[in-house]
């Protein structure tokens, strides 16, 4: 470009480096961000830093949270005796949005993928194995992306999880095989809690 | 939402601020912000807060600079003989990554739009006459938006500058009309460029 302004173009490369955010888009944030007010401008930047900083992952369920324990295995009107294995935290609100789901989660953050060189001792399954010890837990519902390594991921735990003893279930294909679990709107993702099947 | 993370919440809701961002585009924002390494998040927060502090409009032109007078306008190289008026300050990044032209510009910051009050007075037309009293302007090209608002824009503005003896132009309408200039490519701007006509 001929003629720039480097501060703006810091700007812009900033939201470009956001996903799925393309250079016009990146441009048109920047501008938003010049028309804010001095107070807005504050607040929206200390909401970034905020965040950054004050959240990290529950000690029990591994999804995130601004406390030591987050909020759900906190609460006593959870069900404990279920656990909902998902990949990522966008997930547990998907799920949490359906209002249908009581009881506990467990964020793997990720799914085993050999092509990226994500392993089983990359995600979360050891903790998930030492929630598993007492007897609270009665079923696990493997909630990973109906992707190829989310099917291998569940199929792996799974194996882990059935000599203990316990009802491993399935979400049933109530959602779209191939696609990203986060998008699924509500309805089917209820659909394919009440269809999950034996694994 | 049954389960939130407050500060998370409060991160998308800033995300979901934007221009053109939804609600499943400002949770993925947010969660790319947690992945963030520390240095990377204060980066961020930096830049969004920099450039709202240091950017301000060109003494002259009215575009954004951090300087008192913009580049374009300080340059020796630039044909000061020729003016193109745009609405914004992107339609000027716009006609800069043509590397066609080489005149200089004013940013009118809006277009005439009695629907959203925003009449003659709102714009930076004034500081466009003050430019135009030496003898150093032989045209003036109107690149205001091909919608409603920039032709009764350009319409008006035309009929201010007439008088004055100069060459006044209008973009040709190589641009698609109804659409937003920003959105243009450059093969587009130039041939736009190239064959405007008498206004």
């Amino acid at each position: 470009m001929a003629y720039t302004i480097p501060i703006l173009e810091t700007l812009i490369d900033e939201f470009r480096k956001m996903p799925s955010v393309g250079t016009k888009s990146a441009e048109r944030m920047a501008f938003y961000v010049l028309g804010l007010t001095d107070e807005e401008t504050h607040r929206f930047a200390n909401a970034i830093v905020g965040a950054h900083e004050k959240i990290h992952q529950c000690a029990v369920c591994r999804n995130l949270t601004e406390d030591e324990i987050c909020p759900i295995c906190q609460s006593p009107t959870r069900d404990k005796s279920t656990i909902c294995v998902v990949e990522n935290p966008r997930d547990v609100i998907a799920f949490e949005r359906t209002h249908e789901y009581k009881g506990m989660y467990h964020v793997l953050h990720g799914a085993i993928s050999p092509m990226n060189s994500v392993g089983p001792d990359d995600l979360t399954i050891k903790e998930l194995l030492v929630r598993l010890n007492d007897d609270t837990v009665n079923e696990v519902i493997m909630a990973t992306n109906p992707t190829v390594e989310g099917e291998a991921t569940a199929m792996y735990i799974g194996r882990l999880l059935k000599p203990l003893g316990l009802k491993v279930t399935r979400l049933a294909y109530g959602v779209p095989v191939g696609a990203d679990l986060e998008y699924a709107d509500e309805v089917t993702l209820t659909r394919a809690l009440a269809g999950r099947s034996l694994l």
